[in-house]
């Protein structure tokens, strides 16, 4: 079955979109930009949504559901954030299809169905939001405002790539309202710090938490928090953001409330998401050239037997110890298949599981049950052990939380050792070009610089790390004074 | 907080309308025809979709996601289901905004960026899937597909009401695909049975099975099997519907499999859905001049303690036996919540509590600490009881399913106390007016006797019951043989 999928060598965005297909995570639609998740991938996907949702709920956050448009009077109301998203956004400006005359049987759209008001498709929810919240709010009683839609969203993107840039995605977005900026702040960072904690140790995708720059701000943003990731062809990968609004969506949309005091003050606000694109960051940092690898928290199906037999007593007594193994895996609530298709050998259910990064197979054969003993092999690692069958289902249990972490480390290791410390341009340059990945370099804070870095190397910075050390340099294109390091890459 | 609520016998409209807002579940947005579901209706939502994808899966369906946007002419493919939904649908035309020459700071729809071909926003996934479908399967193998996607649609309704009819409604959308049209038919008919019995057993409400005449029938559809629900003004509404597509949409998609004898033939499909409609059959079926009453099952708070209190010291001890008691009903996974808000009095609570639909209500005053008793009062007979200290976890648990009985059964008395056998339309015509209800009356089949009988009453045949009789009898309307009976109502 992986036979043919391209290698990470030979071409690693092919690699990529193969992936994605042979491994029935998503396909192309009949509809341009957009794809259909496939159940395998949206499995997977579900898993990260039930994870996320847990973690909302238990800071406090609730969930509700906003209209899919929003009318063009209220999209333009925050002025930079409807400037960010004029030129990508899907528009509905007629509501009826009739009878086409000179095509029978065929529809045209109704030049008598055209609405008084376009409606934007969202493209992200805060214009609707804010419109709404203005009538939840009157007194510092009514805040905070910790609210979560998941929803659907559309971006016009020209150039689109699986789950990481589709015209339509899925995704969810936090919407919060505060009565102190302060207050507003630390939502931001909490979220921010939900999104690496889960990406970190649920996905087991390693991330750097920082901030953006203006020119990558959110549109309508007074500060934007990230979460990046690296890339196993050394490509960084925005996995999620948080963003400050200060009082901006307050003043676009009048979001008043009187304080302790009886005065009239703006509120505060917040908003942070996370989508879809995830599935990406999760192909591109685990997976090899035999296909995906999931971390078992994710993987929709965590242990795979296959029966290797010849005769139908065979199949029937390597049946009998598969079901019990079942039984017992499934006491531990882990998710199992027996795959006892007849219609395939085990070499091809081997090269299949693989392909769908199963973190563990289970092979049995005749010998198996004359020994007390099964195969055990670790898709992470390709590695294989056989063992006694007595202690097989806690061995298993372990092993899934060791491959759990094995994976994190793994990637860890790789981003790691893939953060260079440049001091001039020429090394930035030649970083660029060999060894890829993070460069940590000095930047004078002016937009003219990141501008002119981004057009001659295409690297971009990702984020300002929050961790970073205080300490003057130059800036490694102007060698103007500089106060820190910031991160560049190439970026998806 | 209640006491300004409509009552159900000066307008049932008004009464149903106002609660949905007062008990915050929904309110109007800026989005004509679109409403904002508030956290509380989302949280029902929520425990409706959890216990519905359970069941999806139990019975063997994935879910997936398909794309919102589906291009004209993929629409138009099926012809009647196009023709069905044409009439209300929304349409993108353009991708991009530009800044308005005549308006600074205002948008406008850019000329220049007109779509090649008009996209639909989906009222349903019909076409989308089954273009999908036409690459999956190709031999007998690949069958039976049985996904569900859960999803917003669009329908460009006119007259709208919150959770009946909006322009977006959520919803899920099962789609399948079988060798056979005995398969399929026993599909269409097994997901009619878990809308029953989900309607039926997690949401109390009585429903009676049946198919809908060919006018009522969804477009596209060779057969469509229904549950029909009674309001307590006597009007019936649709809950769900299950459709037999025959090979209609396989032909229009050119959908083919090659069976065991590696012939090509049409596959056989199936499509059902519910959606946020549910959320007001669930008002409107259990709800009273007090607010809401929602079924144990699906209420986001089960249980509420109100203390009691004058001094500070009184309401400490109180908070200390009401931790406890949250304590001992969290182990039971049950759902409760101590109001110890210090800024309204207990009238207040009670009244807010009551609109809101907690099943169960324990007031704690100084007297009860003193006596060992707790007050407990229920939401749905409004009545109250004082019960023991020592006993009161598994007396309030046992309560919760014997009110979750008890709703069922009271709905379905009514239900059943307003079917009328009718055998002319002098009788057809005074139930109307009188009780209401559904009307079970002779029909002779015809499409045109039908229609007239809306014309001259709005009652619509709402299905044809799958356990009726088979008797002889003659038309209410014209006399004309019939082979049994069919229930006819005012329908939402």
């Amino acid at each position: 079955m992986s036979k043919n999928l391209t290698t990470r060598e030979e071409d690693y965005s092919k690699w990529y979109n193969e992936l994605v297909v042979k491994a029935d995570l998503a396909e192309n639609s009949g509809v341009r930009g957009c794809m259909v998740i496939k159940p395998y991938g949206y499995a997977i996907w579900e898993k990260m949504q039930a994870e996320l949702d847990r973690m909302f709920k238990e800071t406090g956050h609730q969930n509700a559901y906003f209209p899919l448009f929003v009318p063009k009077s209220m999209f333009e109301a925050e002025e930079k954030n409807a400037e960010g998203f004029a030129k990508e956004c899907a528009i509905v400006t007629h509501y009826r299809l009739k009878n086409d005359p000179d095509r029978p049987g065929k529809l045209m759209v109704d030049p008598n169905a055209k609405l008084e008001e376009e409606l934007i498709v969202r493209p992200t929810s805060e214009a609707i939001i804010w419109s709404t919240y203005k009538g939840w709010v009157q007194s510092y009683r009514d805040l905070p405002l910790l609210i979560n839609q998941w929803a659907n969203v559309v971006r016009w993107e020209m150039r689109t790539r699986f789950f990481l840039r589709t015209a339509e995605f899925l995704w969810q977005e936090g919407h919060t309202a505060h009565a102190t900026k302060a207050e507003a702040i630390q939502e931001s960072e909490q979220m921010m710090h939900v999104y690496a904690d889960f990406a970190e140790n649920f996905m087991a995708i390693p991330v750097i938490k920082g901030l953006k720059t203006e020119t990558e701000r959110f549109a309508g943003a007074d500060e934007t928090y990230c979460i990046e990731a690296l890339m196993q062809d050394g490509k960084a990968l925005q996995a999620g953001t948080s963003h400050f609004l200060g009082q901006n969506f307050a003043k676009a949309f009048d979001v008043k409330f009187a304080n302790a005091e009886g005065k009239q003050e703006h509120v505060w606000g917040t908003s942070w998401g996370v989508s879809t694109r995830l599935m990406g960051a999760l192909v591109m940092t685990h997976s090899d050239d035999k296909g995906l690898v999931l971390p078992p928290n994710l993987a929709p199906i965590q242990i795979v037997i296959v029966p290797i037999y010849k005769t139908e007593e065979e199949f029937a007594a390597i049946s009998d110890a598969a079901h019990t193994l079942v039984a017992q895996f499934k006491k531990l609530k882990l998710s199992v298949k027996f795959d006892d298709r007849t219609t395939q050998k085990p070499g091809f259910k081997f090269a299949e599981w693989e392909l769908k990064g199963v973190p563990v197979r289970i092979a049995i054969g005749p010998k198996d049950l004359e020994n007390g003993t099964f195969e055990v092999a670790r898709r992470d690692t390709l590695t294989k052990e056989v063992i006694l069958k007595d202690g097989i289902v806690n061995y298993v249990n372990e092993l899934l939380e060791q491959i759990q972490t094995d994976l994190f480390n793994k990637a860890l290791d790789y981003r790691n050792t893939h953060i260079t410390e440049v001091s001039n341009f020429e090394e930035f340059k030649d970083i660029l070009e060999h060894k890829t990945g993070f460069i940590s370099a000095h930047w004078d804070g002016t937009a003219e610089t990141e501008e002119k870095i981004k057009d001659l190397t295409k690297a971009t910075i990702r984020c300002i790390p929050l961790d970073r050390v205080e300490e003057s340099g130059s800036c490694v294109l102007t060698g103007k004074p500089s106060v820190g390091r910031v991160l560049f890459a190439k970026a998806y």
